[in-house]
């Protein structure tokens, strides 16, 4: 069975010595969080997660969810699990204490999402969903929805569902057809079908608020027409207790490839007592406030699988005896952790693991001086940085995180394939990653679609601005030059294709969408080579005694010689244009 | 559901424009196969695949297998089909007319397999593993053996396990404890037990003949002390017909992440009756004998599982209506066929899918020239071949399989995570194909560790040579420049880093471990960029009336600008030397 021990030393790592944690101290709001409250908070969350949510992942996976009369039953132990995560205040540890939140960092949330999707990729979705409401309706509810449900919405206490996709409608949501009608009393009537709803439906909270997306009567037609509604399964009495049931029901659970613990609703809508959020006709726009913290928490779910395969196949590959070392016929069999190829493996699986998590955190953390720091212009800056990071973060480390699974059962070999090890359920927990929120797809086509031109195109500044700075830095530095000579490569090919894809999206509308996906990834491995280059220097800084630094420094060499110079194989196909992608009629495929 | 349809088409391309199928001709068994009756049988097989044996890939899956008191029942309709398949006679396709087989090319009965593989993988096991019984037993059997067994075992009527692993003995053989001891008549008794038996336990067959790795007293150590022993379920009578039950029992069925049809037992042998094949402490040489034809049979699973993706992912990218064209605001919604990124992966299935077939089929002739031609010198060269692509039909098709199977999922967006697609089952029964029959990283260190030293080093050339004499027969072909100038680029990239691994493997043993895996990739690119050139010169002599010599060419452009390419990507790796992979200590990572 796969086991799960919270990477703690590298959340650390990342967080103090390499993403700027300090750079929050500034802020009045977390002007107590220091490195020990930081790391105290970390370690408890371990406990709570190593002891309570991680046995949960191999059962729930076999039992799955139960949908009987309407009513959903998790997994046996869920229900337990989630009243002491709720107990102990985790739900509400990044959110506004004026609602009853605890004022840490988002980086913080962040770093325990990874831990509980490591853990139990199918539990971590309850909160996860739960936070992107929280989001929506601080940011665009009135004072009246905000001051009922936030506080109990935050506590965990009650939980959250986005409800967007319908039949027709998958990630064009100019296409739904839910609809809602004024009731005359401030409130709406929807009625509709949503499906492929996270937690639409199940028996860990006392109440479920879903934000759907339905149109008005009138309302105009496609994407402009679509407002969002709050929706509670139970609508709250006078003492803001849950009272009379809403008129919304869960018709059936999808069968799926994974995440059988988290029940996946078709959910009906008939007359069911609605309020408008954040004004007519206004509802994508206030879907993307949700959608975009959910779409970096699901980065963050990919990095939580590529954790949990990572430390699963060392723990193997060390465990496991075979063969014997390259060039000796006879004598002792060794743990083919020494052979090379599983360590070309492991490698990879570490630095991508490890690279992640730091593109992750400084993400996140861009995320807090966004939201909290007093400089209007560092605000503006990390507000870019989070644009651009998100796509990336989402769409790079969901496919790291099934590559990296799919590596696992690799190192496994034959038993990789076996169920009780553990290994097969990771990728097929994490496929969902690379689907939900946007599709990979569609995030690659944000970044070079949308994100390249925002703002006067400055936005790719806050991954090429970083590069250059440590280049320059460290021009003359020649212990770290094994990384910058490549990474220097590296962002010279990445600034060529931002260029080329600039200057030919002008005369042909094709060129981004033939070049996204493949631009993002040259995107993620520029991101994560300068990442890997910090943690160069810092491991060389704290010299080779310790184990930690002389593994940081042989990933980053791996980085550099193995991974990095992909984006050189890259390129042409972004190089190639549109028409090799577009030429071909759609009957001859 | 997933549904499928076989590609006869490109099937014929392939063999009859591509991979030069005529060469057979030339030899006296295969004199009357006309291209007309390989697609007549082609056009047979895939009758009944498509009627009887696709329509058992979902309930299999769902239903899986059933173990009670020993017995193993496979799902609902395997054994009608079973019985179709044995009654068509498709099992004896290729085999010796002398032993009841029809004598028609083994790159037929590839085909076939390949059309199996995509209907119903589980099932596709069944006569894989027979087929490879039959070629240890036609090879290395003596003549009593031979008789007895093999028509029963060509007709199907019989089927075939390997019986390698035991759970301390997986990629290392050398570690087997199964014992067999002489019975001092001529038989032998079996103690051990064996785990991961494909088909060691059905109700499929009358008679179920496992060929087991044991140790006779005295062997010496390691892998030169295993002999190979015949051991059928049911002892033949003096008719030949089952007789006595043989002390051999299925102990338990494994949980698995795919492949739900086909039982993988763990099997005891109690003084198991058994039967010597090809001599004493001869059991590793007679067992790659039934493996290298099982590799390349594993390969063209892969091959099976990337068509099923392909073709659905097609499919469904025709008839799914989301968003408009890039730069269109208003108007209809259009198939997400029109989309950039859709196409981008449609064709790298496309491309993917079809070159491998190509080098499929290709290796597949070679292996009937190898068998039957009069020529000693084709033979020999053609012997090169098959034991160069061996491991890179293994490795680099059942790698591609999986890598399809996950971006169909992608094509179906969160619907391709939902089972009732069918596309998330192709990911989890074609991972296996990843694993057996030797890892793919056992399968990269045999090309460079053992097929690159082979008789002088000139293995390697079965795959250069032919690419040379292409660009050499079209230097001034102008319309095929679009490719002959990456594949160039890319053979001169191959032959460097053949060179740079044969010099440094001298000197570090570990080099060619390091190497192993990425080598072999770059490999597979140049050989599938060696058959998109060839059959992007068919196309253009074809002229572009046709649908399918467009898609060709559209291919063909798409392979050579966005997957070819990457072998320059992927060169630093190998020539980045071993101290990389291997300077960190074991408990560092």
């Amino acid at each position: 069975m796969a086991s799960y021990k919270a990477p703690l030393r590298d959340m650390q790592f990342v967080l103090n010595e390499l993403v700027g944690m300090e750079r929050l101290s500034g802020i009045e709001r977390f002007e107590e969080v220091t490195p020990d409250i930081t790391g105290g908070v970390l370690e408890e969350a371990a406990r709570l997660i190593e002891g309570s949510v991680a046995p949960l992942n191999e059962p729930g996976d076999r039992q799955g969810c139960r949908l009987e009369d309407g009513d959903v039953t998790t997994p046996d132990g869920y229900r337990e699990a989630y009243k002491l995560f709720v107990e102990g205040g985790w739900g509400s540890l990044s959110h506004s204490p004026e609602y009853g939140g605890q004022g840490l960092p988002y980086v913080l949330s962040q770093a325990l999402l990874e831990m509980m999707s490591s853990a139990c990729m199918a539990f971590s979705l309850f909160p996860l969903l739960t936070n992107g409401a929280c989001d929506a309706l601080e940011v665009h509810g009135d004072e009246a929805l905000r001051d009922l449900y936030l506080p109990r919405l935050i506590s965990g206490q009650w939980s959250g569902a986005m409800c967007l996709t319908e039949p027709q409608a998958g990630s064009d949501l100019a296409l739904v057809r839910t609809r809602a009608t004024p009731h005359g009393d401030g409130s709406y009537r929807v009625n509709g079908t949503k499906i492929f709803i996270t937690a639409g439906e199940h028996d860990l909270a006392e109440n479920i608020v879903h934000f759907v997306l339905a149109r008005l009567p009138d309302a105009p037609p496609g994407i402009k027409g679509i407002s969002m509604f709050l929706v509670p399964k139970y609508l709250p009495d006078e003492q803001g207790e849950p009272g009379e049931r809403n008129a919304m029901t869960c018709a059936s659970l999808e069968e799926k490839m994974g995440i059988h613990g988290s029940p996946t609703c078709v959910m009906n809508y008939d007359d069911a007592v609605g309020y408008l959020v954040g004004g007519e006709n206004r509802g994508i726009q206030n879907m993307f406030t949700m959608m975009n913290a959910a779409r970096i928490s699901v980065g963050t779910q990919g990095l939580g699988a590529a954790e949990m395969a990572t430390q699963n196949a060392v723990a193997y590959a060390r465990e496991r005896r075979q063969g014997r070392p390259a060039g000796v016929r006879d004598g002792e069999t060794v743990s083919i952790i020494e052979h090379a190829d599983v360590r070309r493996m492991l490698l990879t699986m570490k630095a991508l693991t490890e690279g992640g998590r730091a593109m992750l955190y400084d993400t996140a953390v861009n995320v807090d001086l966004a939201r909290h720091h007093p400089e209007e212009s560092v605000r503006a800056r990390a507000l870019d940085h989070v644009e651009l990071f998100t796509p990336i973060c989402k769409a790079f480390l969901t496919d790291t995180g099934f590559d990296l699974a799919s590596m696992g059962i690799q190192v496994f070999g034959g038993h990789g394939f076996i169920q009780e090890h553990g290994m097969e359920q990771i990728a097929r927990d994490s496929k969902i990653t690379c689907l939900y929120e946007g599709t990979n797809g569609i995030q690659a086509m944000d970044l070079i679609g949308r994100k390249l031109g925002l703002r006067g195109g400055r936005l790719i500044e806050c991954l090429t601005g970083p590069v250059r700075e440590l280049l320059e830095a460290e021009r003359d530095n020649r212990d770290l030059a094994f990384i910058t000579r490549p990474l220097q490569a590296a962002l010279e090919e990445l600034e060529s294709l931002t260029e080329h894809v600039r200057a030919g999206a002008q005369s042909d509308p094709n060129l981004p969408g033939a070049a996204a996906a493949t631009y993002l990834q040259v995107c993620g491995l520029v991101a994560l080579g300068n990442m890997w280059a910090r943690a160069a220097r810092a491991a060389l800084a704290a010299g080779p005694d310790q184990a930690f630094y002389r593994g940081k420094l042989a990933a980053a060499r791996f980085f550099a010689t193995h991974l990095l110079p992909r984006v050189h194989g890259l390129a042409p196909a972004v190089r190639s244009g549109s028409s090799v992608v577009m030429e071909l009629d759609a009957d001859a495929f």
